[in-house]
């Protein structure tokens, strides 16, 4: 198969990259890293990713931030970063992925623990991470071709935790290496609209 | 209680108007009609609705507007629609309302069973549904005072079947008035970061 993986060079990127590369062709982009550079906020850009790219079997979606911040503060603005990029990225990721797929082919999102299990200064993620849940099982149904669409839904990271383990005491975290499965089992299973939790 | 009932002439809010009316004191609020107006995607117009309002015990939200349309021609300004008007018009007046809420006041929003149950046409809706479930469920932990926050998941409307029932054959609808309930009960109620699916 030929994958394109977006955010290839994320912490997560990184090993899906390794797992898939051992049986597939995996193709890296990332906003500013990887093979090809595409900011997926803009679906002019993604569209030109795939351009360039043309047809693949699987596309994996590792990327996208969020703001995090105490409820009382967070702005129209810090929201709208992760809706444009977490979310929308996203969407318009799986939107043109469509168009280049080839039949059977499949779309892998990313959402986050903290849709389910909020913590705080996460309110921003809780709401991101709902919606890709959100729209992927709405887009599950009106696939064409036998196209499929899964998330992946990792607890946070074991290599974040320096870096966010304050927000996360008490929390399992899983290595990378752990959350990758989950993708691996999107692209090579044959389930579409499932959510694939890593915690 | 002093209630604030934003989209106070939609079929679902005239219901719990009905209702709360019976022992609260009700203000009304729309985005062209009630005794107060604002467009609720527009933070500075809630700002100043609830400048003019004052202090209230509770906000309900039956207000929004999501795109519907066949996936594969879904646009990013589609999807803009919903994240603007439904989302993030409802998390405007979240954010904004904890500053006018009296201690232990609540917010309720809404959402809808296409977040659950998807429907053709429906991958916005499924999108921004879920996310102002993720929103409500991230939210209620940080609320200060005693604030609450629940959202009312409707099923599709007994009154709204003439207009949508084309999508949602076999599903069980149920008339505003039942709907209203769920307000009711968030509001007058003591949970916080629950879903009231009315189905």
């Amino acid at each position: 198969m030929k994958v394109l993986v977006i955010g290839a060079e994320g912490t997560i990127g990184k090993a899906v990259v390794e797992q898939l590369g051992l049986r597939h062709q995996v193709i890296s982009a990332g906003r500013s890293s990887g093979q090809y550079q595409a900011e997926m906020a803009d679906i002019a850009q993604v569209r030109a990713l795939f351009e360039r790219v043309g047809k693949v079997d699987a596309v994996i979606v590792a990327a996208g931030s969020i703001a995090f911040g105490p409820l009382a503060e967070l702005t129209p603005e810090q929201f709208r970063v992760g809706l444009d990029s977490k979310l929308m990225g996203q969407v318009n990721v799986a939107q043109v992925a469509q168009q280049y797929l080839n039949d059977g082919g499949s779309i892998t999102l990313t959402s986050g623990i903290v849709g389910n299990q909020p913590v705080r200064l996460g309110a921003s993620a809780s709401m991101v991470n709902s919606a890709v849940e959100g729209y992927a099982r709405g887009a599950a149904i009106e696939l064409a071709r036998g196209l499929r669409i899964n998330v992946v839904n990792p607890t946070v990271l074991t290599e974040s935790m320096p870096a966010y383990g304050e927000l996360f005491h008490g929390f399992e975290s899983a290595p990378a290496s752990r959350v990758a499965l989950a993708y691996v089992r999107s692209v090579d299973g044959a389930q579409t609209g499932q959510v694939f939790k890593v915690w």
